[in-house]
């Protein structure tokens, strides 16, 4: 079970306790969820994360024990490092932040707050880590889900990754962010048991070996599910598996029913696929789906794709569940706003040496609209027609009604709305996606969406950082 | 909770079913989990993930709401996918396997038996995804630690990466197997809680902008930290920062004591640490250290070291717990022998088109020597000289005195030996690095610790892959 207040780095409770020792623990700050680079080097990513991250939210409050835990820790002098009474109360906290969130399955671009948590600095500040844990991942692989999916142009994909993910939730979350991002299985026993989704899965090459031959292999594999067989036949030499799948099947008489697909997993899959495809069709075998895996990725599919790979359903594990080259996404938060007690918001700037490193000052909100995404400030929405400058400085005027894409999901320690099947969830970014043109979509050089700060904001914003970098 | 037995990818459960209902519940298998290429260009990798793997094994058993779910399964036809009897079975079943394993801390090599199971069929099978999962992640994560510390030449190396971890046990596995690997602490609260690992940490960004300015920023972290100060400099500007935080200093008449360090997380690490050495030493400030962070990696570290950079610790997050650029170790379970009741074992082989994919039959041990490993039959032990053919081909003889590497870890549905601290699993890290030459623990292009086939073994295995190759 995950202690939710000590499932944090440690600065965030070394900075709580300072907070609350200077006396800061009613002041109300507001951070932002935001990442700086579409993963995989696309134009965008696709939301995934949040129900989990609200379940940890609802039960977020120090044990007993976790309170042990914290009166241990010492600082180099040998002293404990918290005061007992910084400890009790925490013991006593309850979170009263409000959240607002993209959905799961919306598509995100970079330097959009993905999450805003308004509230006591303390309680925003303690949640960083977990919220970045929760929502980095999922977001990362949704995103390569999707990108794996497209490229399979509707051809089914399974998520095949439990055996490379970081431990037992790095799989079962994995599973759930392909799953949202468009995957449509997993072999995942426990993800299926615990999300409800489908679960596939035949046999390995030790199935086959455990036999004496891979005749009787796969005669035994049609005893064992006489509806569903598939036959693994790269075990010893590909096409001779096939040859002998096929020599079972006439031999059994199996009906299309009873044959559903054959599996290649090593070797050139293009090859192998279309030898496979005419040992399958010339022996009446035209409805044998052929399922492929080994090392598969979107860039991969894509080729296969483009070729003609008669390849009918795709097992993607490493490259998926590891999001394999990126391996993580860059999200980050950061504290944008800060309130006194009976005062008014004060905007608060991080300046850098990195001009993307500087920060974005305000309360927000990002509006959707048909040609590009604007952020406000929630004290100024856009005024008519909307407009703004992009990021790399490109004033753009926007068009149609725009759609304000944060929604309130936690307050008063509480989920705001229901967890939503994953199906659902898998339709929202099905739907998300056709608002890109393709050319946005392409999974290498794409063109960029357009996302601006709107006009008023991005003034403020200038003034604020000539003001700071003109400061001692 | 990790349901163990549903833990697993589904083809496990479909091909238990198929050994159960061809009548295989009595026949015993061999099964190796092993890795054909180190992580990240080295030579070596460093074992870890055991004793989590353990805890799950001995909880090993089918609730039954595990019971349930799989009762609920269908195919494709919307039969029930498992017979009941099937799940009765499984129910009842306790594992009785044996388990033998390379200890945690120990250098493993390509194609060396890191751990082998053997017993019922089907227990091997189902335990394979989970093996996988428990070990292939530690186990590269652990070697990512490695090579970042000795990169780092003995400075700490503090592990900062929960908010870029597969989730809440993704970050407690990568924490757990960085310190095996060298780190010295890490940022992650939770694993402090549950594994005793040093936690450290102490500011964001977020803090200094929660104050009106710098030095009212780093005089409040004093206040909070009396004895334990270090200061983020680089919110704004580094080097203003740096001045700033030796303002405060002389002005508080802080001890060395009282200000241990300053944090540098963003810019040229290299420029920016000689900098900031010389404004700390011109102040009198000789005893502050510098502590880095910020997409490091054992290549920058090792660059940085190598050009004298004066940073005294290292904090890495990103680069090591998502072992990027590896990302995933790809750590493979094979079926090499099999024993019908009352009969002797006949190895098993797996043909490939790809060379590197034929399997090693038999039942092995590996046996390390002063200059390189065996890896032979338990049934014919090396001879006098030990001698053995490589991977690639090349004989040698081995000198000195062996050691048999893979130990009883499990039996009985008991692990053999308890659980052992942390920290005598990182000095058996450091132990086992010593057997490596300099030449071998190069971090790029390092000589090959030579690992081979003991020469009756691979004599017996040629004549396998001949007879094998020569089947219609």
């Amino acid at each position: 079970m995950i202690p939710p207040v000590l499932f944090t780095d440690l600065y965030e409770l070394t900075m709580a306790y300072g907070y609350w020792k200077e006396g800061m623990d009613s002041w109300d700050a507001n951070f932002y969820l935001f990442f700086r680079k579409p993963p995989f080097g696309g134009s965008y990513a696709i939301v995934a994360g949040l129900d989990p991250a609200l379940d940890l939210l609802e039960r977020w409050k120090l044990s007993s024990a976790d309170a042990a835990y914290l009166s241990s820790l010492q600082d180099s002098a040998g002293k404990p490092l918290f005061d007992p009474a910084f400890i009790t109360y925490l013991s006593q906290l309850r979170l009263s932040v409000e959240v607002h969130s993209m959905p799961e399955g919306a598509l995100v671009f970079p330097f959009e707050p993905l999450l805003r948590v308004q509230g006591p600095i303390i309680q925003c500040q303690l949640l960083e880590s977990l919220l970045l844990n929760q929502i980095n991942y999922p977001t990362l692989i949704a995103t390569k889900a999707a990108r794996i999916c497209q490229a399979a142009q509707g051809d089914p994909v399974v998520e095949f990754g439990l055996r490379r993910a970081q431990g037992a939730d790095g799989a079962l979350s994995a599973s759930r962010a392909a799953f949202i991002g468009g995957c449509t299985a997993t072999s995942n026993v426990w993800a299926g048991q615990r999300f409800g989704i489908p679960v596939s899965g035949t046999q390995a090459h030790s199935w086959v070996m455990a036999f004496e031959d891979e005749h009787e292999a796969f005669r035994a594999f049609h005893r064992t599910l006489p509806r569903d067989a598939v036959f693994l036949v790269d075990t010893y030499n590909t096409l001779h598996g096939v040859a002998k799948a096929i020599e079972v099947a006439q031999e059994l008489q199996l009906t299309p029913e009873q044959w559903s697909a054959i599996r290649l997993d090593s070797g050139d899959p293009l090859k192998l696929s279309r030898e496979a495809r005419r040992l399958l069709d010339a022996a009446g075998y035209q409805h044998v789906q052929i399922v492929a895996s080994n090392e598969l990725n979107e860039t991969v599919i894509e080729s296969l794709k483009s070729k003609g790979a008669p390849i009918n359903k795709w097992g993607v594990g490493t490259h998926l569940v590891t999001g394999r080259p990126q391996a993580a996404l860059d999200g980050v938060y950061k504290l944008t706003a800060l309130r006194r007690p009976g005062q008014p918001w004060s905007n608060r700037l991080k300046l850098s040496e990195e001009d993307t490193k500087v920060s974005y000052p305000g309360l927000h909100q990002v509006r959707r609209y048909a040609d590009g995404d604007l952020i406000y400030d929630i004290s100024q929405p856009p005024g008519n027609p909307p407009s703004g400058v992009s990021i790399q400085g490109q004033p753009k005027q926007l068009s149609g009604p725009g759609k304000d894409l944060l929604e309130p999901v936690f307050a008063n320690g509480q989920r705001k709305h229901s967890t939503l099947p994953l199906q659902l969830l898998q339709s929202r970014t099905r739907e998300s996606l056709t608002h890109l043109t393709p050319a946005q979509k392409q999974l290498e050089n794409p063109e960029p969406y357009w996302v601006g700060l709107e006009e008023q904001l991005n003034s403020r914003r200038e003034i604020l950082v000539k003001q700071q970098r003109s400061q001692p």
